[in-house]
């Protein structure tokens, strides 16, 4: 009997794996996805999605199954501290969790349960004909090359241990967690960014009370403790507490704490307010310490991702949404090798992009944590006159709250800024043209590597008001932004810019679909190319554009991806059109932004009448896809 | 062998016998639901959902289910008209579907078959026990009141014949659309508005075509005819075309035609534009006449709504929108008459208020068919000269475009407005206090009658910015709004609003809830009454609302519905309170706002220090509930 073969072999159905799976099953890919519980997560674990992740879910249109559930949303975080003269807390602020000058569509951090959260991906998952095979664990791996296309080989088996399965894949991907068999195996380290480490417990459960900010982010510093206060669905409420950090001086790894003892802490630090619980339905004490693996991948087939690759403290609520975004990482790039788009090279920066992001996690956790576990002065220990701390002990009382302030745009999810590399253009990018636009000279607000702004336009089509940032779904296509300006002013550049992607040779030709002539009438994203979705987007009111008539038929194809830019922005109130002043193109004249399938900056170029756009892309894209672009010499990665 | 006992008994399950049973259902009442028909609807009829039945979906917790059907929005309709010198068409301009002068939360139509719209209503009520017995109907029923508690006998059979149950019930619904055999044996006649009649006909269906607003709703006018383009989920089109009017010289109510001869009349009507059908998912020919039944109810026992009531054409899109909202009236008035809040002759106000909308529809309707069916006079025809039109032949070329645009908030559903009566406060109300505000005194933009104003606002609890008009959901409860302006200004008048609330005999004291004392920390919404609702609206920012501090315990008790007036609103930019303002309430004194559960506004009362403010909402409330209020004289229906 043959030996089955899959393209992927994914170990693990927490987020990290599950949205890998999704991705890569849309996509086509044949899956073995394995997990060692028999059921999705009961109870507990990760709850928070953050705004940066609610954008991706919609793009994967997962969303609208997400808030079904009803979860709790957190628009604002107190801060409670110690009160004067030891009477108990009191409120000293509160802050917006994704305050206004992060440009977000959902600022808000929407909490859920994790297994809620899984069971959208599983039932999208077994849309597309992927069931997650429990309880079954992996035994056994060895990326052994034997078979050329499919080089790894994996031993899997029932937990029970009465049934093995030995197939081969393209890769693996451990997304099993911190306790990571696929890790040890590749004995890849892990790294202590903070060699303090922590015993929390966390407890979900009904409470009553009348602590007026129950339904509140609160982080809580009393002279009982500190605590935290995470709101949930369903009427929930998780805190966290701290029962034991390495600096205590009988700190104990292994130290724990009951139910009883951690609500009675739990009042101590409320007092003088009351709560008790109606029932706890999850209650969990673990030591944490912060790791980061040393790599991501030894071979670029075996990966791993998530928990497996960073640990850190629960409390800013990035666990889950780190380990989407490693998924969403790597799926594009699997895919983009395996559909033959870029060269196999490209899966180094999947460590190389993703380890930088978690190191600005642990970081940000490390000092978070150290903060967060220090008992706060009261007010009346520190009064109005000691703005100079003495000493370690006699911190600013707002020491805390500062960092949280600063740190909105990390956790919110819109700090991460991948470095510059192929794919995020910069002045040392092989891609060298003038036409490259840039944030430093001031010829664009979009940064390479960074999140694309959003952006509200009307579509022609239909005259729907839309998301110009969520028109495409995460389909693995590269997004082609044509801010198309003034259509009086730009005709010409609008038309040799089409012209030159018709072009033999260029990026855009040299990637069509191989089914292009057997096409649905109806499809909207893809009609030339699988790698590729083209929007333009006019400085003109909808009525006034007539797609077939302003649009070389190359891009009229995208017929529903034509768009007005015609609405008011309140972040932008002066401009004529907001969608071209928020990304700092010129209204008149445009610009071309190249997004990512992630939705990242890629680079931006300016649109000019004749080949030179259409070069400058054909220079960026020449630096990873397979093929010679533009008849020019192919670019050294 | 013991008759079974129901409260309701309601025929037919569309859209009207659909929303009515949903909301009896969640309210605890016993339902026997039958309908002829062996499944839902399976292809065609009704598909538009107007702007303000969205917000009802949304207020019942259905919309989510709705959209994930992925709808087609209308935003706009174009125009489209006979062009100059037998060119075919051009397109004279497009309008708003539901413009900016109308303050709606979802400013679009959306579009989807009927049958999805039927089975989220169907899940809905099989998670509240209740299945649609099919394929069941009506063979006969006498109000004959021998059982004083369920006056009404019906008798229902299997469409097969061989079951048959006899039952009895407190009421009799029925919503079998036009053909019912319940206004049949009632004998209730039809009066016709209009005596011009159609033959319309109906085809959905994928097309290709280069037509460029095949996804905009089209008025399509030609030479060759006259069409109504409406575009649909999943790339579906919709297409009317009339086939015959009882204005044609060989007129004939029975004339039909082919899905070859629609299409080869819809390509003549689109020229020079081509269009091609990839399938057609349904298509029906049917005569239109336009119809009123005389009477809505004979006994208030037995009821008919929908299209039973009223038929008209369908290309306004309102049938399913008008049958919505009749059952809606109809359900929160057997609610609180049989839950012992209101006296039984409210259940008279169902036909009064419905009648009078259904009454404006088929005005509505005939002036537009009329117009609509008329070949409109190109361009030419009509010249820049011709402001005068010399005939009847000779219309000006924009009177339907004229009629539409000034139609566009009836057919929103914004433009419903209930005459006065005991729900619907005016200066002939019983209620005679001096606090009463009106809009024809200035003192309130809301009018009794009409629907309330939407507002955003942040909610204290969880600092979650909210949609007002939508906090209270459809639960059968007044709503009361409690705008407490400043709360510098008005800390008194709100304690004494508490007071007199919780005074003996008050309309809100009188129907305390029996299961008060064992009622769940938890409940939000009815703590002390299952008829109201309070919500608070303090104009200040949200960290300045302390809520147990502010408010006197009763009205902290809603301590989910407690909110901070500090959003923008662009529609009040000058305003520091906007929702206070789009009230037309003074922004530092506040004022209280009654609305019925329907979402219309029963009364507003100037909030002052005393009893003034609740003597005037006991006046308001005595005039149809069952209990003395308020010490005085029960005032006269």
């Amino acid at each position: 009997m043959s030996i089955e073969r899959y393209d992927i072999v994914i170990v693990g159905a927490g987020p990290v794996g599950l949205l890998l799976s999704t991705c890569l099953a849309r996509w086509g890919y044949k899956i073995k996805h394995i997990d060692m519980r028999p059921v999705p997560t009961v109870t507990g674990r990760a709850d928070g999605i953050q705004p940066r992740s609610l954008d991706l879910l919609r793009n994967m249109g997962l969303k609208r199954a997400i808030m079904a559930n009803e979860p709790a949303k957190v628009y604002e975080v107190a801060f409670w501290d110690p009160a004067e003269n030891s009477k108990g807390i009191h409120r000293t602020g509160t802050w917006a969790s994704c305050p206004k000058f992060i440009d977000a569509r959902y600022p808000f951090t929407t909490l859920l349960h994790q297994g809620l959260i899984e069971r959208v991906f599983i039932s999208d998952l077994e849309q597309n004909g992927v069931k997650i095979q429990r309880p079954w664990r992996i035994t056994g791996f060895s990326s052994d090359g034997v078979d050329k296309h499919h080089p790894v080989e994996v031993s899997i088996a029932h937990v029970d241990g009465d049934k093995e399965e030995t197939i081969r894949a393209k890769y693996l991907f451990s997304g099993e967690g911190a306790r990571s068999f696929v890790r040890e195996q590749l004995k890849v380290g892990i790294t202590h960014k903070d060699p303090i480490a922590h015993v929390w417990g966390v407890m979900d459960g009904v409470v009553r009370t009348n602590f007026p900010d129950i339904k509140m982010k609160c982080t809580i510093h009393s002279d009982a403790g500190s605590i935290m206060v995470i709101p949930r669905e369903a009427n929930m409420v998780r805190l966290y507490i701290q029962v034991a950090s390495s600096t205590d001086a009988d700190w104990d790894p292994r130290k724990t704490a009951t139910t009883d003892q951690v609500q009675a802490t739990a009042k101590k630090i409320l007092a003088p307010y009351w709560i008790e619980w109606d029932r706890v339905e999850w209650y969990s004490v673990y030591p944490i310490g912060q790791g980061i693996a040393d790599r991501y991948t030894l071979d670029e087939r075996v990966f791993m991702g998530g928990d497996c690759c960073h640990t850190h403290s629960p409390k800013a609520g990035q666990g889950m949404n780190t380990a989407f975004l490693d998924a969403q990482n790597l799926a594009w790039k699997i895919h983009h090798v395996e559909s033959g788009f870029a060269d196999r090279s490209i899966l180094k920066s999947y460590e190389s992009e993703r380890k930088l992001i978690a190191e600005n996690l642990l970081n940000f956790d490390a000092q978070y944590a150290k903060l967060f576990s220090q008992r706060q002065p009261s007010a009346g220990e520190v009064g109005p006159a000691s703005k100079h701390p003495t000493g370690d002990e006699k911190v600013d009382e707002n020491e805390f709250i500062k960092m949280f302030k600063a740190s909105c745009e990390f956790t919110s999810g819109y700090g991460v800024a991948y470095n510059e590399n192929i794919f995020n253009w910069s002045d040392s990018h092989p891609a060298k043209s003038p036409l490259f636009l840039s944030e430093k000279a001031g010829s664009t607000t979009q940064r390479p590597g960074r999140i694309l702004s959003p952006a509200t336009v009307t579509r022609v089509a239909d005259a729907n008001v839309v998301h110009l940032e969520q028109e495409i779904p995460l389909n693995g296509s590269y997004r082609i932004y044509l801010f198309a300006g003034k259509p009086s002013m730009t005709k010409k550049a609008v038309d040799d810019f089409a012209t030159n992607l018709n072009k033999k040779g260029s990026f855009f030709s040299s990637y069509t679909r191989p089914d292009v002539s057997q096409l649905d009438y109806h499809e909207q994203h893809n009609p030339h190319s699988l790698f590729f979705t083209i929007n333009t987007i006019f400085n003109a009111h909808r009525p006034d554009i007539e797609v077939r008539a302003l649009l070389p038929e190359l891009l009229a194809r995208y017929f529903d991806h034509v768009y007005a830019d015609d609405i008011w922005d309140q972040r932008v109130p002066n401009a004529k059109a907001a969608a071209h002043a928020k990304m700092g193109l010129s209204e008149d004249e445009g610009g071309v932004v190249i997004v990512r399938p992630d939705g990242y900056v890629g680079c931006a170029v300016k649109l000019v009448e004749g080949s030179g756009t259409v070069d400058a892309l054909n220079d960026y894209f020449a630096s990873f896809c397979t093929k010679s672009l533009g008849g020019g010499e192919r670019a050294q990665l």
